[in-house]
């Protein structure tokens, strides 16, 4: 049985945007059932969760005896049994991985910087110079990825769990307006978006964190 | 034959700290032989080098038919043919894939981010407010990796390319009194270094990137 472990509430401004998404997007995709395990904010950072994820953050999965956290090694367990995710093909494989850790650490970074300097530290009197780099760093990567874009559907030979990390951290961008500057990059984006499981992945995340919490 | 792309010369603050090295590490805790193929640095961002390596960055690795960038997926791949990179248990494989995204997606970020300011923004009237809240991001990470070090020798069960990656993201911070704060991530760093392929990894890119060049 597959248990996935994530906040059981979140700031308005994070519904829809929570990594758990990753999970449940792949575990769409793959056809896997799995249950929730909900978490106070503040259980977080107990020593028990810490010994599950050290960092104090979500998502963790539970598969049987196994105990993961990072959503990258997460949905690399989960290709071992969906090729949807991860082809077999040895060559094949390692193209996904590369574009896995692509997305986590040659996107994401950059993106996070400018989203936290956009939302988090907008108010500190320092935002303001510290932003146009952040910018430009996050302009050079999207062009980057929109030439690669040219002439291909998905990142490697197929949709992947690759796709799905890259179009997760694509959307932390959404209301900046960077995104749109790059046609190829806001296709692929829509594109991996109209799937089915992304959808379903979405519309489950939602209606947890807008539910009308029960009358104590 | 595998064949390790780096650049043929890099400014001197780089020296012994070009990600290639996370690649010649791996290698020779594999014992795979190697060739080196040099980039002059304008070449990176031809369309040729690109369609390897969209980001213009490296190393890349070639094996045979397969190229591959992103130091990860890199490890990922000679971690196949070498169980003291990669253990071929699944579980324990998996908790090495967790950890290896770990340095890269949970720990890199916000020690590039605060590198960046240090070194590449430093002059930056804005940068002195910016340093901060990105240091306390980066000593939040390593007392949480220092946690998490209790106990243990090295990330996972047995030294693996998840120390690989961690010790080099670590070394990111060398000369800023950050990681010496932390006793056991310092013990962790100085016992990975102490490894004779580390040691070998190092004196192989200092000699390229300090020899004398040759008369044209």
């Amino acid at each position: 049985m597959l248990t996935l472990t994530t906040f059981r509430s979140v700031p308005p401004f994070a519904v829809g945007y929570v990594r758990d998404l990753r999970v449940r997007w792949a575990l769409e995709e793959a056809g896997l059932p799995y249950s929730l395990r909900l978490l106070e904010f503040q259980e977080a950072a107990t020593p028990a969760y810490r010994r599950e994820q050290p960092f104090s953050q979500i998502p963790v999965l539970q598969d049987e005896g196994l105990t993961l956290f990072e959503t990258g090694a997460i949905l690399l367990h989960l290709g071992e049994r969906c090729p949807a995710l991860l082809p077999a093909d040895p060559d094949a494989r390692a193209r996904v991985t590369m574009w896995m850790f692509a997305a986590l650490n040659s996107v994401e970074p950059y993106v996070g910087n400018l989203v936290s300097l956009a939302v988090f530290c907008a108010d500190e009197p320092w935002a303001a110079g510290a932003r146009p780099p952040a910018e430009a760093m996050v302009n050079k990567r999207l062009r980057d990825l929109d030439d690669w874009l040219e002439g291909r559907e998905w990142l490697a030979e197929a949709f992947s769990a690759a796709d799905i990390l890259m179009t997760t951290v694509l959307r932390l961008l959404d209301g900046m307006e960077m995104v749109e500057r790059f046609a190829r990059v806001t296709a692929y984006r829509e594109r991996c978006m109209a799937r089915p499981a992304f959808q379903k992945a979405l519309a489950d995340q939602v209606a947890l964190f807008t539910q009308v919490p029960a009358a104590a």
